[in-house]
């Protein structure tokens, strides 16, 4: 075999790394778990006609199939695998409806793939972390002020820079279109969403052929874009554009409530910024997006929003409100800036060493009393010098070995960072509880 | 959207399952570590053409490619999902060795896809939870024997029936047939291992039209297929079956040595059974496979074996040893048996009452002290009756609902179970640590 390479957009962390994100992934599912999240995991792929029914059109889905599939085998040549974890959570809760309590409260935890051009940060397989809250025919609203809560504790348990998430919300402004007399409020929306790629000019021009704005509309809803304050003191820049619509009274209280929500959880956390509109059309509600303070310029890390009409079942309808981690883009996005280390490549607390090959089981019998007492412990590999033993640890960065006495002396176990050496009985001996585990920095 | 069906093959728990699952692997992972196993994944996808080279032809291969894809694209059109972790890995380690210490020791708990016809316990999308330790040039045969100490002890650690590990040598099969006179020792093996299937007098058949065997060599072979002992017993029956070579040799004291590793760490746990071959064209050395005891019915729950030549570069080959516990399998058969159950379907230990919307603010203060202290809350949905708020929390088998005192009065917190209430305090309270998480049983 000649040696492989890497699959762009596909990829794959050495041990060390993937044990950094095996634990910001328990830190996040933690958090999860205490807000009482339960968990489901979704089946890879979906109906092609579903996955392309939902979200954008332009995402690139991976088509599915068996190699030896039958010719005219109609359900093997029609699936897809999901690009995220909404629109198969929204069928989920759908086929279960009957069987799940609701308000039903779900994490997700599981990769999705799509086939756009990768690039730093942007992979064609990559994994998230969702929650969403989903209920039966009403969804209270004070749910959308408690998920960047779950979201923040999340971030706040991880060695990682602070982040800012932007909220909004999507009645404020289609409220505040309609307010101003515009008829396609989803085709301003459309066009304001462009604002960072194309600059306010180019806006202007689209608001005024894409959604029948006059210039002096444009510029009005330009001047809501442009509002972002840390409190609910937005509500009154709005209020001060002297537009009034109903629908924008109604996004303004909720979006009040989330902020201020937020911050008497975690000042700084949230702050609006009406500019914030998220390309998915299915959203109804607040909308989030959040960046990690010094590196603005990777873009949203966590985004989601709130959902009316995304799954229903003939009268019954579950909306819901849910938001993403995207755990592949944040890592790679750190790993690339050398952000994250770890202090071993190896869950191994100890190495039991062996003067002789014939000492093995008594070694394993020493590594089984460690263990049995929660200490991540190898016997040697081989009964090698001890020097070489060692060397066997240090390259893993294991900080014990231990010793077997011999001829009924005690065992001795060694820091081998320090060189210091003491007597330790296996049923007794305990580590420091820092050097239990590998810690994360 | 009208109701949807499950897709047959792809199996979806329900919440509650999907924490038992989670609960299972976590111990599962724990046990990997324990015995200092790092952390692999790899990617989903390998290029087809190395998915059809290794293993069996029959293995039913998803093949993946971009909706989208350009034509000609040469990339995209030749990738296939992967089958197992064993070929994944050992392109790994190849396209790695420069960056991974040897011997290395990786566990990685992945889904795998195979588009063979669904039925009871086998799916065509599946978790399963491997360990491997794979070292440059030679890989010294205590790994052979430390695989199902890792195994055992994992399985011990589960709310599962105890399970029994059945060992072979390949050696001792190849060296058995060679001693006998036999030119194609793999064609021989093929036949032997359909001994469950299609019975002794088939098989001896088989060995005429197949493997050259005379009739008294088909039947030597047979005998050897029949041994069994729970001990080391088998090296002698072996012998007193009067075939000599050097690799019979060389494999009876190898699985001796499996078998009474085993013995000596857990009894009963091993037994050596000459009839196991493993399918796996790859195999050069132990064999295992697993059965949970009471459901022998369902075939092998855990195996693997030693291979010597799936990966090399140039001169250097990677010889390892690996072992896969097949996650879905076990669950799928214990659910539809009902033999796993857990005691509430969300973490969520406590849920705190609302007396008024109003109080929503102060009813997050609390929540957040309890999860600081890592205990997982809820804030209830609705300020409705307190008797509906309980039945919130009865209906996902909640322990616990949370009274906020009115008007200066202390805190009080409810057993829903058994009634009782007590005064308690957010920043102090702590619930019995049985009911700190979901118990499974």
């Amino acid at each position: 075999m000649s040696k492989p390479t890497p699959i762009s957009g596909f990829p794959e962390w050495l041990p060390a790394q993937r044990m950094i994100e095996q634990y910001v992934l328990d830190r996040i599912r933690n958090t999860f778990e205490l807000y009482g999240f339960a968990p489901v995991e979704t089946r890879a792929v979906e109906p092609l006609d579903q996955l392309l029914r939902k979200g954008e059109t332009s995402k690139e889905v991976y088509v599915v199939r068996r190699l030896h599939a039958e010719e005219g085998d109609a359900t093997d040549a029609s699936l897809g695998l999901h690009f995220d974890m909404t629109v198969p959570f929204a069928r989920y809760v759908l086929e279960n409806a009957g069987k799940l309590q609701f308000p039903f409260r779900r994490y997700q935890i599981q990769k999705a793939w799509r086939g756009e051009r990768p690039q730093e940060g942007r992979y064609r397989e990559f994994l998230q972390a969702d929650i969403d809250i989903v209920d039966r025919d009403t969804l209270a609203p004070h749910y959308e002020a408690e998920l960047p809560l779950v979201v923040g504790d999340a971030f706040a348990a991880l060695p990682i820079p602070p982040v800012r998430i932007q909220v909004n919300n999507r009645k404020i402004c289609e409220g505040y279109y309609l307010g101003l007399g515009l008829t396609d409020p989803a085709a301003a929306l459309r066009a304001v969403d462009k604002l960072d790629k194309i600059g306010p000019d180019k806006v202007v021009d689209l608001l005024v052929e894409t959604a029948g704005a006059s210039s002096a509309q444009a510029k009005a809803c330009l001047a809501l874009a442009e509002i972002s304050t840390p409190d609910a003191s937005f509500v009154d820049a709005v209020r001060a554009l002297g537009v009034r619509h109903d629908l924008l009274d109604e996004g303004l209280a909720e979006l009040a409530a989330v902020v201020e929500t937020a911050a008497s959880h975690t000042p700084g956390l949230c702050v609006a910024d009406l500019r914030i509109a998220r390309g998915l059309d299915y959203y109804t509600g607040t909308v989030y997006e959040t960046q990690l303070r010094g590196y603005e310029r990777f873009g949203s890390i966590c985004s989601g929003g709130r959902y009316d009409n995304l799954v229903s079942a003939g009268a019954t309808t579950f909306p819901g409100v849910g938001i993403s981690i995207g755990v592949s883009r944040l890592l790679g996005l750190l790993f690339g800036a050398n952000e994250l280390s770890i202090s071993r490549s190896v869950p191994t607390c100890v190495v039991v060493a062996l003067a002789d090959e014939r000492h093995r089981p008594a070694a394993n019998r020493i590594a089984d009393a460690l263990r049995r007492r929660g200490i991540p412990t190898e016997v040697s590999p081989t009964a090698a010098k001890y020097g070489k033993q060692i060397r066997y640890a240090e390259r893993r960065g294991i900080p014990y070995v231990w010793f077997p006495g011999a001829d009924g002396a005690a065992d001795e176990v060694k820091d081998i960072r320090s060189g210091e050496q003491q007597s330790a009985v296996a049923d007794g001996w305990v580590p420091p509880p820092a050097d239990l585990k590998p810690t994360v920095t």
